[in-house]
């Protein structure tokens, strides 16, 4: 058995067709790095879930409590779980509904807790990657920003403009042409010494890992800046990378025609976050 | 059997929790009133429906073909289908996925037909219906305006924002502070004799029904204009009505502390609407 899911905890189950997770995206999830067992940054990835939670309204009554007893479950079913590294998806949505968009507050979310085994790619934090600007954009709604909720037709738009290998990641902006994020990663850059990232107050996903190096960043006495700037920014940044808490940091080394290097403080940042992981 | 779901044309088969309309919300749906297990404007959803799939690169081979059977195996499983009124609800998702945004262009869709019993309100229509103005607000993405697409938590969370059942509907403008539609149903007011409806260009479900409204309007020489304004339109509106393929017409009668009567474009727009029913 190389991949397991357990709905509710019970492996095997079946989704129900009438969950609104999948009516209406009307949930969220996490994507988490594990090592031996250990998902990397569970207390970020918690804390991140359930207020992400509270903001849709979805009970997050006895949650911790049985998440906490899914990954008990996967220890005791699945040896590779404790032996290798993989990636653990968590997905919890409101839970099963009628037809229409209200919802019973009573209603029991549904949990969706899927683990299979996965090999980090390590050229590409240690070559860095090329990455590209997409075209689709991401609309602007504060009231979902941050989240990573299961609405994610942008992102899908998005990483379907390209098919090329040699691409690794597509940067996006907002409607108003600001730069927002990567497809599946949170965008930072260095200029001068001081690492920018964008503020994400209108769409954009709050990353674990973007928040982790945030904290990182100004232990080390790095100044942090979240900005809301056009892409033209990058022309004159000295380091860009990409992060989420499956790849960690990719260096990018190349953007468009133009080529940079992989600079000294997106080293540092990567070395502190080898530190977390062990 | 008072609800029957088909997934691929079978019958209680079971949804994988690997799904993308369940992972990223990366599909469409349709809801459709049925008479005597006639599915009501059944070609004009078929189009939405094929040309939303196109605009999201979601295969549209022999769909229709399918869904036509799955028609059928209702009809010949389910008397009920065929006696009563009800409600069809099609959802097409991309299919399976591995994770990652990334999907292989010759996945199968998944098809999830789902039908109830339905009994229309007799009231609402006839009498109108009491709305308010919703505070959440509608972010604007051209890619995505007009489909009827599984990313809906905008809905989720206007909807979730009362409670009172004198309330019947809500109605959301877009973050920029334009009337949109309603949190289920398509906006139209009169003023001087011209129906006037949202332009749906940057947000927004181009219901069925609007479109129909909109055809019937014209042949009826009633003067039809999209406009994108704030909801003090609504201030001099003569008739306000809401409309959906389920619910029909509703007449709007009272809009936070102001009335309006059920007027005679409205009334003229019901009868119409009603002779498609026969």
């Amino acid at each position: 058995m190389s991949k397991i899911t357990l709905i509710n905890g019970l492996i095997d189950a079946h989704l129900d067709p009438a969950d609104r997770g999948l009516a209406y995206g009307d949930g969220l999830f996490e994507t988490i790095l594990t090592l031996n067992g250990r998902p990397l940054y569970w207390q970020m990835h918690l804390e991140r879930l359930t207020s992400s939670c509270q903001r849709l309204g979805i009970s997050t009554h006895g949650l911790v409590a049985e998440l906490e007893q899914d990954i008990k479950k996967l220890k005791a079913d699945l040896s590779e779980f404790g032996q290798t590294s993989g990636v653990l998806k968590v997905t919890v949505t409101r839970g099963q509904g009628q037809r229409g968009y209200a919802f019973d507050s009573h209603v029991t979310p549904t949990r969706i807790v899927a683990w299979s085994p996965y090999q980090r790619d390590e050229m590409k934090p240690a070559q860095g990657v090329e990455v590209r600007l997409c075209n689709t954009a991401l609309g602007k709604n504060s009231l979902l920003a941050g989240m990573k909720h299961l609405n994610r037709l942008e992102q899908v738009l998005a990483r379907a403009e390209w098919s090329d290998p040699r691409i690794s990641e597509g940067l996006v902006l907002d409607v108003d042409g600001r730069l927002a994020e990567g497809t599946m990663s949170n965008l930072f850059w260095v200029e001068q010494g001081v690492l920018f990232t964008p503020t994400l107050a209108q769409c954009g996903v709050h990353g674990v890992m973007r928040t982790r190096i945030m904290e990182l960043a100004q232990h080390a006495r790095i100044e942090v800046k979240m900005v809301d700037c056009p892409p033209s920014v990058l022309n004159t940044a000295d380091e860009i990378f990409l992060a989420n808490s499956v790849i960690g940091i990719w260096p990018v080394v190349k953007l468009a025609d133009q080529s940079y290097p992989v600079g000294p403080v997106t080293r540092q940042l990567q070395a502190l976050v080898e530190k977390d992981e062990m």
